[in-house]
């Protein structure tokens, strides 16, 4: 059993929680949440121990490890605690918005043998995962081409926004790392384009775009090629397509149900398509749980972790460049 | 928070505990199995209370529902005890193999006001309640045709098979149950033809059939066909469809995940379907402790109940006795 | 190059003028019809003949084969006719309405080499077909259970429907020939139902049924259902699944077209399949007439021929039978 | 009836012939083709006359219009001589290789009013005419980004690759085209990248690319990604989805037949994909045909003529520059 404490009971933490309590090998070590109330609701729904600091839950002995699933800001902070006080670490993506901050907080933990974490949890989508797995048994042959569509269902709020780091930090970060995943190879180009088309007046205040296209190039010449909306009506379209030498493999969106209709005037669900991240990732969340208690066990490395949190926010940083210089940018001059 | 105990902790039970544990309305009041170990492990992993007994659960003011998961033979005794402490019941199926015993115990138990829930799980399914929600919202018109596909991805142990009360009480159940669920309208005849494919010894022995068609008829003529066989080596294959004078409405199979793969020599993953019932019905059996909580806490009927119960079994005999006579054999004659 | 005169150019006959006219080892005989217009009109359109009466075409020693697309009451004469002028035969179903004239005719007929082929147009569509041969080819072991879905998208205008020998003779039957494609085995029992639902008052008046469902049975167990509509408001509804006990190979609709989309008011074409039969099996048309040039060019028997005509109508009398007499019949009653 | 002379009777003219042939409004005319044998050989078939040259085609009195299926460096020549001769024109896809070419063509038939149709056919398969239409009706609200994957089943052969004028002006034309049509928007920008991934040692021998991704960019900030691979082993990949304000429209692929397997070893039909673009594109190619007929008869402009022939060709020349410069190349540099 696997003690975890949870560090953050909003949305997230919360489901989170749910996953731990069902996880056959783990257990809830305890929660802490700055909004007291609210951690004290978690807590006694399932007879947990609320710690009252973040300290406290760094010196509690009966706590392996923590998840992260605070604020942003917090995140490479408690990391460096974390590590100083030897608890494993699950945290929520990304690591931190600026790379500098990253930079800094590699350095001071550098040569930790603490297991960390990072919840790029795309990656453990069963679909997603079943590419990369097909790619690897040789059923598609040799990687030429990758397409990653990842449409949100609706456009966050604008004070979200405003502070969000920009589409390419906020939300093609996902979609870099599931680049990263499937290519299977160091990317070495990246070129973008931006178009507001869905908030222009939001975009040009934030100096921001909704609707973005990046194609990425490894050394060997695969090709892969991103496309985001803030804003897709019909639901959260999350696509991920490999073509190879020998085939193609792709993981397909997920119906709100699997019920078809067929009638005069065709009227299907709305939306299509799942709508809710919580829903569509559902049970990538517990897989990645799974993840990270075998991983923290078995004293193997997380299949995803702090390098990998900073080459996606490398690869933001070439996106943007590219959009304001309207030119290729090569991985090395980041 | 609806305080539950659960009655048998074996793997259906094992399920139940995890959905209630995770419910935001649900609070798991303990649990009780003739097997201690396994008993205790799961009270432990949960913090909650293990019951010495049947008595002392029913006894315990802290419990307000049973969910009842232990043999088939022991659900009426448990119905009539819990009936008789006034808790509330969710009770898994069938209530009994023999009508007779449900007759009485339905005797028994007349005129309580205890809400008693049976767990036809695929009521609760997403896609099949999808189905009857067009029908409701008159997105098909009016209802000419319905046809259940409904096959297990394998055959049970023999030793199971051998006391299961035979293919129509044991498997065909949930599809008498969905026939009705679907037609909404009562089921005047019934005709059944049955076949030896799978396991012909076995089915020999036990005088049984592995692989059967059966047609149900309502006063208004509307026509069910059903098909079952006990396996199909590509998953776990269930199917609604539901045609009307306006459309049709299917509720299609679930994919192994949502991966398609396009190569020279096409193999894609085995089997191509869901396998295992509590993963593919995982979030109808969620979505139906939430009915039952909601039922119980709202003081309404739980949406399907004993007399559900016993109409599925009135259409198991009349399967039986139809392959016997080799005739339509009326409802009313059972 | 077949030379084959095409008799009756209606709108089924003249289909089949232009696919041997694009046919590449098939050339254009002539035509003729009683409604000599229509028949100029197709002649001099192709540069071709038009012949003055049947005599005529059956003399010309020009004409290799005849193609008879006149009406239903003429085919049976048709026949023993080309057969006494050695003219291979490609005749459209049915043979007649009647059992009776069909088994006169075949007695008239005996013993000739002349090729006869049926126009089961069904068996030379490629998905059904590919079923076939996915069986043949032991890609689902032994067959078990075949479903036939069959619903027309519109009910004919009452005129065709009074004087159309009922709904198994006349649509029913195509779905009989295509459970005996399939199943590969002498059908030896047939029940049958029959609802009034979507004209009651015609099929009262024509002591027809519009809703039926057709359970047939082989000498091993297999098993056959066929479900028919006269009306599917979202098109023409053709399917045949064939499972077994290594798999399940599904011939699936044809939409109207490949387009999908995906709205927050979800409105696709209208209706979602492909309508006019004409559009639906246009391809096996073709084919159709393939099979039948191949045949007659290599000395073959065609791959459907009298026989299954004459085995169809059987099937045809047993299901109106079963639904008299409210019992299985044995197809040796016939 | 529009009398259609045919030039060239190779492969895509043979096709022509039979659907001028089968097609109600038009009648084919006469054929020509270098090779006298093979023209020969169509118009024994059809009857039909075999002309000695194309001045004598375009000298008759009785032919109404020609198409142009000859070899591509005559098309420009014979488009000049078929204006003169005052016969409507469909001509076959490109105009020329040349951007000059087709420039001083340009000039020599200005003022003409004599219809010419460039055989785009793509515009008129079903379901991308249909993304098209449902953009037209305003179903998915404003147009945001266009995905087009284009992939060949096979490599052509070195011959034909080696003077094929590259990727861009070879394959990509009809995609290009294709975005011009779904977009309804000029095309502002043009970016480009390509890899040598299918047969390297020819694409260098070639100074071309096999594997190429092409972002298009309007006025107004639409995006267009095309996709393009010289190789796809499972078939003729043919997708167009369009995204907007309101929805999303997808034309999907053509499966090789709509039989589905569910086994074991679950082994499809190969390739997975209609192969051969005769078929894919069978029913297009006959819409084509019957659009060009309805103009001329009409007297309306064709649906895409002689300045989309341009424009294609245009955007070919930006994207190959695009590679050459590294940089994203603006419309009107070309």
């Amino acid at each position: 059993m696997l003690k975890i404490a949870v560090l953050g009971t909003g949305r997230i933490g919360r489901m989170h929680v749910d996953n731990i309590v069902a996880h056959p090998k783990a257990k809830l070590a305890g929660v802490f949440d700055v909004n007291n109330a609210v951690a004290q609701e978690v807590a006694g729904k399932h007879h947990a121990k609320q710690f009252s600091s973040v300290e406290d839950v760094l010196n509690a002995s009966e706590v392996d490890a923590v998840l992260i699933a605070t604020s942003t800001a917090t995140h490479a902070d408690l990391i460096e605690q974390a590590v100083a006080a030897k608890k494993a670490i699950f945290c929520e993506k990304p690591i931190d918005l600026s790379l500098d901050r990253v930079k800094s907080c590699e350095q001071k933990i550098k040569g930790t043998n603490i297991p960390i974490m990072l919840g790029f949890v795309r990656r453990f989508d069963k679909g997603h995962r079943a590419v990369r797995t097909s790619i690897e048994a040789g059923a598609i042959g040799d990687l030429h081409q990758v397409i990653i569509t990842s449409r949100d269902p609706d456009m966050a709020p604008d004070a979200y926004i405003e502070v969000s780091g920009g589409i390419f930090r906020d939300m093609t970060i996902h979609d870099f790392d599931m680049a990263r995943f499937i290519l299977g190879e160091n990317i070495t180009e990246v070129s973008a384009t931006g178009s507001r088309l869905v908030n222009n007046a939001l975009m040009e205040r934030c100096n921001d775009y909704d609707t973005v296209t990046i194609v990425l190039k490894t050394a060997s010449g695969k090709q892969c090629i991103i496309n985001n909306s803030r804003r897709a009506v019909y639901g959260y379209d999350q696509r991920v397509e490999a073509f190879g030498s020998k085939g193609m493999a792709i993981s397909e969106n997920h119906p709100m149900n699997n019920m078809r209709l067929y009638a005069e005037n065709f009227t299907d669900q709305k939306p299509a398509l799942m709508n809710f991240f919580i829903d569509r990732y559902g049970e990538a969340f517990n897989n990645e749980i799974s993840s990270f208690v075998d991983a923290v066990e078995q004293g193997k490395n997380p299949e995803v972790g702090f390098e990998d949190g900073k080459q996606a926010l490398m690869l933001a940083e070439a996106a943007s460049r590219s959009i304001l210089e309207k030119r290729i940018i090569r991985l090395d001059e980041i």
